[in-house]
């Protein structure tokens, strides 16, 4: 709570800037709609830490009764929380402003400067939030195991209470915040199409007329985003009755169901509501395209991927990263397959409105993945906890059972969440051309055709494609300088400290949380603003082309990087698990060599998979949002 | 020598089967062309392999005479050799093509053939090489090292042979190939312009009239290859004068001043001519540009970053890694921003031609970066030499210092390759639109608009994004794999080898250089086969536009992870080499837990700097000038 009122103090001061800018560039509703967009933000971060943090004490006290299935469920209750919070308060605020403004000329700006609120504070959210955990994280391995060779959460060990506290504010609040963000994205991206698209973009959604197409297509996500809500609370309930099963089964089914009665529903609404039923068909190929990306992504970061990275440990660290590395970059190619698949079939049925109804099926389950996605860090700081108060094996083998599960499922999570932002960003690119046009011609001016050969488009394909690499940077440095002045600060007090290591006296904890506080909300400001930043500079310098390659340079990098790092980090640290489970045999158990070499990979997996990746990932959304808002004011450059 | 000469078999048996299909696809004179790139690609590795291994043993002779200076003048000389080779050939390859076919029908496919068989024969001895010569490395690095304990370059190790040979087939035939695959593509990037180009992609050279305005661009760039080859002689004569000066020094002064001299020849020239000085700008911008991407290279993988990596291997090799990975991501920006300023002027004075020739202009000194390039391996096998030989220590002061500088230039000599990568690919790109326009017009269809929004052009950038990522994962594998079989039988000689660790038995090195030549012959054909068949299967199934985003998106990707992965990899391999000259004080030399962690470092750098990266760097060309030479065949999909 601590880093929560800190870090919200910095991103209002960064809001009220913004708010200002919006007031004089577009409009004091466009303003206010930024603010709603982040402060709904927020809220879904401040509900889930709440929810998070009550439900690590109470599953910690489930799993002293012995009761699996019930342990289960209380994790999992706390994760509902936060899901049902998330994808609550995105659909309200889309819809308040839906009510108030549907119709206006005022609507496009209104409804995008939401998105805006919504994206940037979930990228400084997701990137301060994986700054924290990750510096502690590292920081407390690095002293703990390395330095002064005490076990992983020992109490002894001042760093263990902030990586805890940064399992809370990156896994929970951070991904609470990333989620709704991609939630909104989805829907505003369709929406912008609809507004501002031509036929080529979208066609007729009404089977037979096309008088009200446009009004259709603007509430159609919308629609289809609140039976989704629905459709993820039968999945929640589902989850709870199957319950006594092996509880990989119960969080693999809580993601596979959502979708499929998704489309289900769809086909029978459709023709009654007299809409084609290309529209299933788009909601269909992002939805099935969601959960094979999953799948995917669960196999690079479990299966005999991450058995060969614990097998090439055993020649140490070099061979193990060389293997994570190479596992990394062979996991982007097919899940970018099936979002090119799932992209051409959406085109093929319904344009580019098609593909951006695909990302909203994608996300259409979004309260079960958030729900899963929070169960992890949930289970594993309860994990955390039973260990901290010596509440003996039996309980600690429960809550790492259910741990494993979640290491899994929150892999299936980053899966959908780069597989939505790739085919929301490439619906938001062309949103962005639509708006530029539209103003073009309010303006008298011919249509802006972008062309690839263009030289100022090949520019800006290259400069988008160092922005991920400087974001990946910025936040790889944060984390490693934030962790070393953690590890400094651990040596000092286990020096200066009297009887720490025999028990005899207590440590400071609050000194590290509050290193990490600083250095997170330090570090967070220089890539933040790369990401804000970057449109308007290219934008107003070099025009709409340029920003327009700037776009899909960054996606193309951005979207690979995130996934190459996310998965290589995913794989590095199941492997070092795997290696703890004795899957190699006795001689390679903590304290042997190749687990040495494992944890290595580890550590530079957690910036990998907790920080940089999922930053790059909304990098991308981010660039495209505040693009789409400033269009009209760039599209005469 | 056994190396290459397997290799060769394997790449005739390529070239035969292209070369057939080539006959029946567009001509007889393609396939001879393409079979003549190749082959004058095999003679430049060939060439530069037999100069290399004379001046190893020539350069340590003369290190034990003790005069630096004329240590430095024989290494030099053997680079030298390649270099003039390297740049005589191509420039003797395109001269004959051109004096054949200028002004035919068959000029632009027999070009172009010719630029794929450079291309693909550069691609597989790059990654073929790359392979060997890391896997020797890594292999003999972990066996000698971890496993045996015995120093670098020992006797009596079996891999030591295997990397000596590797810094040959690797460093320098590989190099070879690589950069005069890098001129042929420079030159017929802007040949093709000429060839189909409008005035759009290329206004006037002819200052006044127009009449031979197309001519001219056809021959500009072949003659100015010209003049660069001269002054690179003029350069390379300089080096001769300076040999007493520090020889930092004397060789960067070999790197800068070919270009500046070509500018002033170029800007006296064009007047004489009646050429515009628009040349000399687009020339201009291509050379500074080269040169300062070669110094930002220099410092990234030099000074302040590899201090920060090497200080941070205190703490282990995660936060080391770390550390490494984010200098390498951050290392990206600059150079691809001084491209985009090069490319920016470039075609401000004379369209995407002018980007091409910005290209040659970065290319004009190939003889001497070559000869530089080469300088590094041979001072480095020198040092190997003088090491196995038992020369002493004032010889191997000598060699290592020859060898410390020859990584600096390496570095810049890899910069120059990124940059003048992605410039000459931004200009085949557009040779490519035009020539699909050239072959519809002639069909009667209409020009196709390569729009940035088409969702074929946008699936085609996600395809082409996956591409440098499968490459980089095929080739980091390939290391990894053959690395391992070389630590194993390494492990078995010093087991079933009585008295090998006493010195009273000699190791059987042979066995070590079969292993790897298998494994890299085997290797180099999944990652090689990716990057030549992945145009004809997307443009034949997705036709022209998906084949145009796909190259876009692999520019965009591969560019930028080529120069991370290099970089990266450089900084790692210097890190290590500060480490051990103590720069971090005595209690950090080898043995030390602070080196160790450098040399995993340095580990998983080998494959990132040797393979992979300048495998990726080859396969954005290669898929270019392979799409370029299928355009005709495919434009109308």
């Amino acid at each position: 709570m601590a880093f929560l009122a800190r870090q919200y103090k910095v991103l209002a001061a960064y809001c009220l800037v913004v708010a200002v800018v919006l007031v004089f560039a577009l409009s004091v509703q466009a303003a206010a709609s930024f603010i709603f967009g982040a402060f709904l933000s927020l809220l879904a971060g401040f509900f889930g830490m709440k929810a998070a943090t009550y439900a690590n004490v109470r599953t910690t006290q489930a799993a002293t009764t012995g009761n699996k299935a019930n342990t289960l469920l209380v994790a999992l209750d706390g994760g509902a929380v936060m899901g049902l919070a998330v994808a609550g308060l995105g659909l309200f605020g889309m819809g308040l402003i839906y009510i108030l403004f549907q119709g206006t000329d005022q609507f496009g700006t209104v409804i995008h400067s939401f998105a805006v609120g919504a994206s940037s504070i979930a990228l400084f959210a997701r990137i301060g939030g994986g700054i924290y955990t990750k510096a502690a994280d590292v920081g407390s391995d690095i002293a703990g195991k390395v330095i002064e060779n005490i076990p992983e959460d020992d109490p002894r060990n001042p760093g263990v209470i902030a990586d805890n506290v940064g399992d809370n504010v990156g896994d929970v609040a951070g991904m609470g915040a990333d989620i709704y963000e991609s939630m909104v994205a989805a829907v505003v991206a369709a929406m912008a199409i609809a507004l501002t698209g031509t036929e080529a973009t979208m066609p007729n959604l009404l089977a037979g007329s096309d008088s009200d197409n446009r009004f259709v297509g603007i509430m159609l996500p919308l629609f289809l985003t609140a039976i989704g809500l629905v459709v993820s609370i039968i999945g929640i309930m589902i989850t709870r009755m199957l319950k006594n099963l092996n509880p990989a089964v119960v969080l693999r089914s809580a993601l596979i169901f959502p979708p499929i009665i998704l489309v289900i529903v769809s086909a029978i609404l459709m023709p009654i509501l007299g809409l084609t039923q290309n529209i299933t068909i788009a909601l269909a190929v992002g939805a099935v395209g969601g959960a094979l990306i999953g799948l995917v992504t669960d196999y690079y970061t479990s299966a005999s991927p991450i058995a060969k990275i614990a097998n090439s440990a055993k020649t140490g660290a070099g061979t193990s990263l060389i293997r994570g590395l190479a596992v990394g970059m062979e996991s982007v190619a097919i899940p970018i397959l099936i979002v090119v698949i799932s992209a051409y079939i959406a085109d093929n049925v319904l344009g580019l409105y098609g593909i951006a109804l695909a990302a909203v099926g994608m996300l259409a389950g979004t309260a079960v993945v958030m729900t899963v996605d929070a169960y992890g860090p949930i289970s594993d700081n309860a994990g955390g906890i039973s260990e901290m108060s010596g509440l003996g094996k039996s309980v600690r083998d429960i809550t790492d059972e259910l741990d494993a599960v979640g290491n899994t499922t929150a892999a299936i999570g980053k899966g959908f969440a780069i597989g939505s932002a790739t085919l929301t960003v490439i619906a938001l690119f062309s949103a962005f051309n639509s708006e530029v046009n539209h103003a073009r011609q309010l303006a008298g001016a011919g249509d802006l055709v972008l062309v690839l050969t263009d030289a100022k488009v090949l520019i800006g394909i290259l400069i988008g494609s160092i922005l991920p690499f400087l974001v990946g940077s910025t936040t790889m440095l944060a984390v490693g300088r934030a962790a070393g002045a953690i590890v400094e600060e651990i040596g000092r007090q286990f020096r200066e400290i009297p009887g720490l290591i025999e028990l005899k006296a207590e440590p400071q904890p609050k000194k590290i949380v509050d290193i990490a506080t600083k250095a997170a909300l330090y570090e967070m400001i220089l890539p933040g603003l790369i990401a804000v930043l970057a449109p308007p500079i290219v934008g107003f310098l070099l025009g709409p082309a340029a920003l327009a390659g700037t776009l899909a340079g960054a996606l193309a990098v951005g979207a690979t990087m995130a996934a190459f790092m996310a998965n290589a980090g995913g794989a590095w640290d199941n492997a070092k698990k795997y290696i703890e489970k004795g899957h190699l045999g006795a001689g390679h158990l903590k304290g042997s060599d190749t687990h040495k070499a494992a944890v290595i990979g580890d550590m530079v997996g957690d910036p990998f998979k907790d920080t940089s990746g999922p930053g790059i990932a909304i990098l991308i959304k981010v660039m495209s949002v505040v693009s789409l808002l400033i269009a009209s004011l760039i599209a005469l450059r």
